[in-house]
Protein backbone atom coordinates (compact mmCIF):
# COMPACT_ATOMS: atom_id res chain seq x y z
CA UNK A 1 0.00 0.00 0.00
CA UNK A 2 0.91 3.70 -0.84
CA UNK A 3 -1.74 5.79 -0.26
CA UNK A 4 -0.40 8.86 1.61
CA UNK A 5 -2.28 12.16 2.28
CA UNK A 6 -0.06 14.56 1.91
CA UNK A 7 1.02 12.64 -2.04
CA UNK A 8 -2.74 12.25 -2.49
CA UNK A 9 -3.00 16.19 -2.07
CA UNK A 10 -0.02 17.04 -4.44
CA UNK A 11 -1.83 15.31 -7.38
CA UNK A 12 -5.14 17.02 -6.82
CA UNK A 13 -3.86 19.89 -6.51
CA UNK A 14 -1.80 20.02 -10.01
CA UNK A 15 -4.44 18.48 -12.19
CA UNK A 16 -6.24 21.50 -13.05
CA UNK A 17 -3.78 23.53 -13.69
CA UNK A 18 -1.91 20.56 -16.10
CA UNK A 19 -5.31 20.30 -18.08
CA UNK A 20 -5.28 24.13 -18.32
CA UNK A 21 -2.10 24.73 -19.77
CA UNK A 22 -2.46 21.46 -22.10
CA UNK A 23 -6.05 22.45 -23.12
CA UNK A 24 -6.13 26.12 -23.14
CA UNK A 25 -6.43 27.84 -26.63
CA UNK A 26 -6.13 25.13 -29.01
CA UNK A 27 -8.05 25.15 -32.23
CA UNK A 28 -11.47 23.13 -31.74
CA UNK A 29 -10.93 20.20 -33.11
CA UNK A 30 -8.48 19.11 -30.64
CA UNK A 31 -11.05 19.18 -28.11
CA UNK A 32 -14.00 18.04 -29.46
CA UNK A 33 -12.65 15.01 -31.09
CA UNK A 34 -13.52 11.42 -29.80
CA UNK A 35 -13.27 8.14 -29.85
CA UNK A 36 -16.47 7.28 -31.76
CA UNK A 37 -20.20 7.99 -31.16
CA UNK A 38 -20.90 7.67 -27.38
CA UNK A 39 -17.14 8.44 -26.31
CA UNK A 40 -16.09 11.68 -24.99
CA UNK A 41 -13.86 14.68 -25.75
CA UNK A 42 -11.67 16.44 -23.57
CA UNK A 43 -14.16 19.26 -23.44
CA UNK A 44 -16.67 16.51 -22.06
CA UNK A 45 -14.38 14.63 -19.65
CA UNK A 46 -13.27 18.12 -18.13
CA UNK A 47 -17.58 18.56 -17.60
CA UNK A 48 -17.31 15.06 -15.99
CA UNK A 49 -14.33 16.19 -13.53
CA UNK A 50 -16.42 19.38 -12.46
CA UNK A 51 -19.29 16.91 -11.82
CA UNK A 52 -17.05 14.62 -9.89
CA UNK A 53 -16.08 17.68 -7.52
CA UNK A 54 -19.82 18.89 -6.82
CA UNK A 55 -21.57 15.37 -6.57
CA UNK A 56 -19.17 12.77 -5.83
CA UNK A 57 -15.38 12.74 -4.02
CA UNK A 58 -16.22 15.48 -1.36
CA UNK A 59 -19.76 14.61 -0.79
CA UNK A 60 -19.05 10.90 -0.02
CA UNK A 61 -16.25 11.57 2.15
CA UNK A 62 -18.86 14.22 4.37
CA UNK A 63 -21.31 10.88 4.03
CA UNK A 64 -19.11 8.68 5.10
CA UNK A 65 -17.69 10.38 8.06
CA UNK A 66 -21.37 11.31 9.57
CA UNK A 67 -22.99 8.21 8.38
CA UNK A 68 -20.43 5.85 8.96
CA UNK A 69 -21.49 2.43 7.78
CA UNK A 70 -25.06 3.17 8.97
CA UNK A 71 -26.51 4.02 5.76
CA UNK A 72 -24.87 3.52 2.01
CA UNK A 73 -24.36 6.69 0.13
CA UNK A 74 -26.50 7.38 -3.00
CA UNK A 75 -25.22 6.49 -6.15
CA UNK A 76 -23.30 8.62 -8.49
CA UNK A 77 -24.15 9.23 -12.05
CA UNK A 78 -21.30 9.62 -13.96
CA UNK A 79 -23.13 10.62 -17.39
CA UNK A 80 -24.77 13.60 -15.75
CA UNK A 81 -22.79 16.04 -17.25
CA UNK A 82 -23.72 14.94 -20.65
CA UNK A 83 -27.44 15.72 -20.01
CA UNK A 84 -26.69 19.75 -19.06
CA UNK A 85 -27.52 21.72 -21.56
CA UNK A 86 -25.83 24.61 -20.14
CA UNK A 87 -22.77 24.06 -22.17
CA UNK A 88 -19.93 26.46 -21.37
CA UNK A 89 -16.23 26.85 -23.75
CA UNK A 90 -13.26 24.49 -22.51
CA UNK A 91 -11.62 27.61 -21.01
CA UNK A 92 -14.58 28.48 -18.59
CA UNK A 93 -15.22 24.53 -17.63
CA UNK A 94 -11.22 25.13 -16.90
CA UNK A 95 -11.28 27.76 -14.91
CA UNK A 96 -14.47 26.26 -12.69
CA UNK A 97 -12.27 23.08 -12.52
CA UNK A 98 -9.31 24.69 -10.85
CA UNK A 99 -11.91 26.79 -8.56
CA UNK A 100 -13.96 23.95 -7.42
CA UNK A 101 -10.77 21.74 -6.72
CA UNK A 102 -9.51 24.05 -4.40
CA UNK A 103 -12.53 24.65 -2.43
CA UNK A 104 -12.54 20.80 -2.49
CA UNK A 105 -8.99 20.33 -1.32
CA UNK A 106 -9.69 23.13 1.34
CA UNK A 107 -12.33 21.23 2.69
CA UNK A 108 -10.43 17.62 2.23
CA UNK A 109 -7.67 18.89 4.33
CA UNK A 110 -10.30 20.57 7.22
CA UNK A 111 -12.27 17.21 7.07
CA UNK A 112 -9.60 14.89 7.71
CA UNK A 113 -7.45 15.90 10.24
CA UNK A 114 -5.97 12.46 11.95
CA UNK A 115 -4.53 9.30 10.38
CA UNK A 116 -7.06 7.58 12.72
CA UNK A 117 -10.12 8.71 9.69
CA UNK A 118 -8.74 7.05 7.01
CA UNK A 119 -9.31 4.41 8.08
CA UNK A 120 -13.39 5.09 8.77
CA UNK A 121 -15.48 3.60 6.45
CA UNK A 122 -19.26 3.82 4.92
CA UNK A 123 -20.59 1.67 2.62
CA UNK A 124 -20.60 1.80 -1.00
CA UNK A 125 -24.07 1.46 -3.19
CA UNK A 126 -22.28 -1.72 -5.37
CA UNK A 127 -19.00 -2.81 -3.17
CA UNK A 128 -20.63 -2.66 0.41
CA UNK A 129 -17.63 -1.25 2.86
CA UNK A 130 -15.05 0.92 1.93
CA UNK A 131 -12.52 2.80 3.68
CA UNK A 132 -11.70 6.75 3.63
CA UNK A 133 -8.73 6.41 2.15
CA UNK A 134 -9.37 3.83 -0.25
CA UNK A 135 -12.61 6.83 -1.72
CA UNK A 136 -9.01 9.70 -1.39
CA UNK A 137 -6.55 6.98 -3.39
CA UNK A 138 -9.52 6.89 -5.66
CA UNK A 139 -10.31 10.26 -6.28
CA UNK A 140 -6.33 10.59 -7.31
CA UNK A 141 -6.24 7.75 -9.68
CA UNK A 142 -9.52 8.98 -11.50
CA UNK A 143 -7.51 12.48 -11.95
CA UNK A 144 -5.12 10.53 -13.40
CA UNK A 145 -7.44 8.05 -15.21
CA UNK A 146 -8.71 11.08 -17.25
CA UNK A 147 -5.66 12.82 -18.28
CA UNK A 148 -4.74 9.51 -19.58
CA UNK A 149 -7.92 9.44 -21.69
CA UNK A 150 -7.62 12.70 -22.68
CA UNK A 151 -4.39 12.34 -24.25
CA UNK A 152 -5.43 9.02 -25.79
CA UNK A 153 -8.50 10.75 -27.24
CA UNK A 154 -5.92 13.52 -28.57
CA UNK A 155 -3.86 11.32 -30.16
CA UNK A 156 -6.16 9.15 -31.89
CA UNK A 157 -6.52 11.90 -34.19
CA UNK A 158 -3.35 11.55 -35.57
CA UNK A 159 -3.74 7.50 -35.92
CA UNK A 160 -3.15 7.47 -39.98
CA UNK A 161 -0.84 10.39 -40.33
CA UNK A 162 2.01 9.23 -38.72
CA UNK A 163 2.16 6.52 -41.20
CA UNK A 164 4.52 3.61 -40.56
CA UNK A 165 5.26 4.53 -36.91
CA UNK A 166 2.07 3.50 -36.00
CA UNK A 167 3.23 0.26 -35.00
CA UNK A 168 5.79 2.40 -32.89
CA UNK A 169 2.92 4.23 -30.79
CA UNK A 170 0.66 1.62 -29.06
CA UNK A 171 -1.44 4.41 -27.72
CA UNK A 172 -2.95 4.95 -31.43
CA UNK A 173 -4.14 1.21 -30.76
CA UNK A 174 -5.75 1.56 -27.29
CA UNK A 175 -9.54 1.39 -26.60
CA UNK B 1 -6.10 12.44 -42.26
CA UNK B 2 -6.04 15.32 -39.74
CA UNK B 3 -2.54 16.58 -39.95
CA UNK B 4 -2.55 20.33 -39.97
CA UNK B 5 1.45 21.98 -38.65
CA UNK B 6 -0.38 24.32 -36.82
CA UNK B 7 -1.97 22.14 -34.87
CA UNK B 8 0.85 20.57 -34.42
CA UNK B 9 2.56 23.01 -33.30
CA UNK B 10 -0.02 24.22 -30.63
CA UNK B 11 0.69 20.35 -29.20
CA UNK B 12 4.44 20.56 -29.20
CA UNK B 13 4.56 23.68 -27.65
CA UNK B 14 2.33 22.90 -24.60
CA UNK B 15 3.57 19.49 -23.61
CA UNK B 16 6.74 21.27 -22.03
CA UNK B 17 4.87 23.13 -19.36
CA UNK B 18 2.44 20.61 -18.89
CA UNK B 19 4.67 18.28 -17.72
CA UNK B 20 6.38 21.23 -15.59
CA UNK B 21 2.89 21.90 -13.80
CA UNK B 22 2.26 18.57 -13.46
CA UNK B 23 5.87 16.94 -12.24
CA UNK B 24 7.36 19.72 -10.52
CA UNK B 25 8.31 19.69 -6.86
CA UNK B 26 6.03 16.37 -6.39
CA UNK B 27 7.21 14.08 -3.74
CA UNK B 28 9.87 11.67 -5.01
CA UNK B 29 7.76 8.67 -4.67
CA UNK B 30 5.81 9.62 -7.49
CA UNK B 31 8.53 10.63 -10.01
CA UNK B 32 10.57 7.41 -9.39
CA UNK B 33 7.99 4.71 -9.14
CA UNK B 34 7.97 2.61 -12.64
CA UNK B 35 6.28 -0.80 -13.59
CA UNK B 36 8.80 -3.32 -12.72
CA UNK B 37 11.79 -4.31 -14.19
CA UNK B 38 13.01 -2.38 -17.14
CA UNK B 39 10.14 0.37 -17.06
CA UNK B 40 11.17 3.74 -16.95
CA UNK B 41 9.67 6.52 -14.05
CA UNK B 42 8.62 9.91 -14.72
CA UNK B 43 12.21 11.17 -14.34
CA UNK B 44 13.47 8.86 -17.13
CA UNK B 45 10.35 9.49 -19.63
CA UNK B 46 11.44 13.25 -19.55
CA UNK B 47 15.12 12.22 -20.22
CA UNK B 48 13.49 10.31 -23.32
CA UNK B 49 11.96 13.22 -24.54
CA UNK B 50 15.28 15.49 -24.14
CA UNK B 51 16.78 12.80 -26.09
CA UNK B 52 14.40 12.86 -28.90
CA UNK B 53 14.73 16.58 -29.17
CA UNK B 54 18.31 16.44 -29.54
CA UNK B 55 18.97 13.37 -31.52
CA UNK B 56 15.38 12.85 -33.36
CA UNK B 57 12.88 14.75 -34.76
CA UNK B 58 14.67 17.87 -35.62
CA UNK B 59 17.93 16.10 -37.06
CA UNK B 60 15.78 13.69 -38.88
CA UNK B 61 13.42 16.29 -40.44
CA UNK B 62 16.51 18.21 -41.30
CA UNK B 63 18.35 15.00 -42.88
CA UNK B 64 14.75 14.42 -44.92
CA UNK B 65 14.81 17.73 -46.33
CA UNK B 66 19.28 17.73 -47.24
CA UNK B 67 19.13 14.27 -48.57
CA UNK B 68 15.44 12.93 -49.38
CA UNK B 69 15.61 9.46 -50.58
CA UNK B 70 19.01 9.18 -51.14
CA UNK B 71 20.64 8.05 -48.15
CA UNK B 72 17.79 6.65 -44.37
CA UNK B 73 18.78 8.80 -42.00
CA UNK B 74 20.88 7.35 -38.96
CA UNK B 75 19.16 4.61 -36.66
CA UNK B 76 17.70 6.40 -32.70
CA UNK B 77 18.78 5.04 -29.73
CA UNK B 78 15.41 4.92 -27.92
CA UNK B 79 17.27 3.93 -24.98
CA UNK B 80 20.60 6.41 -24.95
CA UNK B 81 19.18 8.43 -21.82
CA UNK B 82 19.52 5.50 -20.34
CA UNK B 83 23.20 4.75 -20.48
CA UNK B 84 24.13 8.49 -19.47
CA UNK B 85 25.70 8.81 -16.22
CA UNK B 86 24.97 12.63 -16.05
CA UNK B 87 22.01 12.65 -14.13
CA UNK B 88 19.36 15.56 -13.68
CA UNK B 89 17.13 16.60 -11.34
CA UNK B 90 13.64 16.49 -12.99
CA UNK B 91 13.22 19.77 -12.20
CA UNK B 92 15.81 20.48 -14.29
CA UNK B 93 15.30 17.88 -16.71
CA UNK B 94 11.49 19.70 -16.95
CA UNK B 95 13.48 23.46 -17.24
CA UNK B 96 16.01 21.72 -20.24
CA UNK B 97 13.19 20.20 -22.20
CA UNK B 98 11.13 23.11 -22.19
CA UNK B 99 14.26 24.88 -23.61
CA UNK B 100 15.63 22.68 -26.39
CA UNK B 101 11.02 22.28 -27.37
CA UNK B 102 11.37 25.48 -27.75
CA UNK B 103 14.33 26.23 -30.17
CA UNK B 104 13.24 22.99 -31.76
CA UNK B 105 9.81 24.44 -32.87
CA UNK B 106 11.32 27.80 -34.05
CA UNK B 107 13.40 25.29 -36.19
CA UNK B 108 10.68 23.73 -37.26
CA UNK B 109 9.11 27.00 -38.54
CA UNK B 110 12.42 28.00 -40.41
CA UNK B 111 12.81 24.79 -42.24
CA UNK B 112 8.95 24.41 -43.50
CA UNK B 113 7.69 27.65 -44.90
CA UNK B 114 5.61 25.85 -47.61
CA UNK B 115 2.55 23.26 -47.88
CA UNK B 116 4.57 21.59 -50.18
CA UNK B 117 7.00 20.61 -48.47
CA UNK B 118 4.80 18.43 -46.36
CA UNK B 119 4.76 15.51 -49.10
CA UNK B 120 8.43 15.41 -49.25
CA UNK B 121 10.18 12.03 -48.39
CA UNK B 122 13.33 9.93 -47.04
CA UNK B 123 14.02 6.98 -45.81
CA UNK B 124 13.68 5.05 -42.41
CA UNK B 125 15.94 2.49 -41.67
CA UNK B 126 13.28 0.00 -40.87
CA UNK B 127 10.26 1.49 -42.51
CA UNK B 128 11.28 2.69 -45.66
CA UNK B 129 10.18 5.96 -47.29
CA UNK B 130 8.44 8.09 -44.58
CA UNK B 131 7.25 11.91 -45.12
CA UNK B 132 7.51 15.31 -43.62
CA UNK B 133 4.34 15.10 -42.65
CA UNK B 134 4.24 11.63 -40.90
CA UNK B 135 7.68 12.23 -38.93
CA UNK B 136 5.71 15.60 -37.60
CA UNK B 137 2.84 13.79 -36.85
CA UNK B 138 4.45 10.99 -35.03
CA UNK B 139 6.41 13.55 -32.97
CA UNK B 140 3.07 14.82 -31.60
CA UNK B 141 1.60 11.42 -30.77
CA UNK B 142 5.06 10.67 -29.38
CA UNK B 143 3.95 13.70 -26.88
CA UNK B 144 0.94 11.99 -26.22
CA UNK B 145 2.10 9.00 -25.84
CA UNK B 146 4.15 9.50 -23.01
CA UNK B 147 2.21 12.18 -21.05
CA UNK B 148 -0.25 8.61 -21.00
CA UNK B 149 3.10 6.93 -19.81
CA UNK B 150 3.74 8.96 -17.13
CA UNK B 151 0.15 9.37 -15.67
CA UNK B 152 -0.27 5.64 -15.81
CA UNK B 153 2.82 4.70 -14.21
CA UNK B 154 2.06 6.89 -11.43
CA UNK B 155 -1.44 6.05 -11.17
CA UNK B 156 -0.60 2.51 -10.49
CA UNK B 157 1.11 3.10 -7.37
CA UNK B 158 -2.52 3.46 -6.23
CA UNK B 159 -3.61 0.03 -7.91
CA UNK B 160 -4.62 -1.47 -4.57
CA UNK B 161 -5.16 1.38 -2.52
CA UNK B 162 -8.47 2.38 -4.18
CA UNK B 163 -9.68 -0.89 -3.02
CA UNK B 164 -12.69 -2.09 -4.56
CA UNK B 165 -12.80 1.13 -7.13
CA UNK B 166 -10.07 -0.77 -8.92
CA UNK B 167 -12.63 -2.47 -11.26
CA UNK B 168 -14.04 1.11 -12.46
CA UNK B 169 -10.73 2.33 -12.85
CA UNK B 170 -9.31 0.84 -16.31
CA UNK B 171 -6.18 2.52 -15.81
CA UNK B 172 -4.19 0.13 -13.41
CA UNK B 173 -4.70 -2.68 -15.03
CA UNK B 174 -3.26 -1.50 -18.50
CA UNK B 175 0.31 -2.54 -19.36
Amino acid sequence: MNFNLNESIEILERTPQTLAVFLSNLSSEWVTCNEGQGTWNATEVIEHLIEGERTNWIPRLEFMLQKGESKPFPAFNRFSHIDDSTKMSIEQNLIEFKKIRHENIEKLKSLITSDVQLDLTGVHPEFGPVKVKELISTWVAHDFTHITQITRVMAKRYREDVGPWKGYLGILNKG
